[in-house]
């Protein structure tokens, strides 16, 4: 009986030993992806820079892309090329206290991200999309809605399904 | 006659010769500066990480800072040390067409600077100003202006006279 209970405990710990360094395991701890499109957020986006900010009935934005794509909107070269990288931060929009018509950010509501791939996302323009709420990735219905919306409007479509221009 | 004219011609082309290499020559060609403050627009400012987006009665901004900046903001140290430089880009807010209630950059209207150098600037809480209209220093009262406005409201004076927080 107690050789058995040794046994168990023996096999428990290698049980343990092998989660801990298991692929699983690593990859619970990697950011999460969106749903449908499997994009993350990207390490290191708050120094990226600014392309643009913007207004929403109820919030404020900015965008921020990276190398690849501010050379591309440098450049004035569209398509974005594989690798460019757009990601837009959402703020609740609140008054500023004693300026009449002056608003600050909130509370953070999303951080939204457009990762182009023109092999990998070829039904969605080139691009995959992911939707983050307190660093967790929306629903897969929200996920469909992406380029429903990126791709209704004319002018957007034209700019290769991307709403922002560059700001400067 | 002859030698007259060609002596006159060699001092001319000499005097060219000085003139593009003199000293005053190459100060003509570094950015304008504010007036009071010696304030100018930063090199290389646009890849400075994004602290906020805002938003007046009819604009929409940017505010972006410098390492030195970020670095206090992320470390909620106040005041600023020395160093710190905060850059806002404004431009006039434009509706989206097709989205109600979304807005985004038109004209850009000014670029504003705010440098921390607590000796220089030791009467006005430490900050240099500087508001650039079309890459040109706006006038002196407009300067004179910056730190009444910065200095009046008490929540700002508690944050170093800065009205921008960190949006994350």
């Amino acid at each position: 009986m107690k050789r058995i209970v040794l046994l168990v405990l023996a096999a428990g710990t290698a049980a343990a030993v092998l989660a801990s360094t298991s692929p699983e395991v690593v990859r619970a701890e990697e950011p999460p992806a969106s749903p449908i499109f499997g994009v993350k957020v990207p390490d290191g986006y708050h120094r990226w820079e600014l392309i643009a900010p913007s207004q929403g009935p109820d919030e404020l934005k900015g965008i921020l892309g990276n190398e690849t794509a501010l050379k591309a909107y440098r450049d004035g070269k569209l398509p974005f090329p594989d690798g460019s990288t757009l990601v837009k931060l959402s703020w609740k929009r609140e008054p500023l206290a004693g300026f009449d018509g002056d608003f600050v950010p909130g509370r953070a509501t999303m951080v939204q991200v457009m990762v182009k791939d023109s092999k990998k996302y070829a039904d969605t323009g080139g691009w995959g999309f992911g939707r983050f709420i307190d660093g967790k990735p929306a629903d897969e219905a929200q996920h469909k809605a992406c380029f429903a919306c990126h791709s209704k409007n004319a002018q957007v479509k034209e700019q290769d399904f991307v709403f922002t221009r560059l700001a400067r």
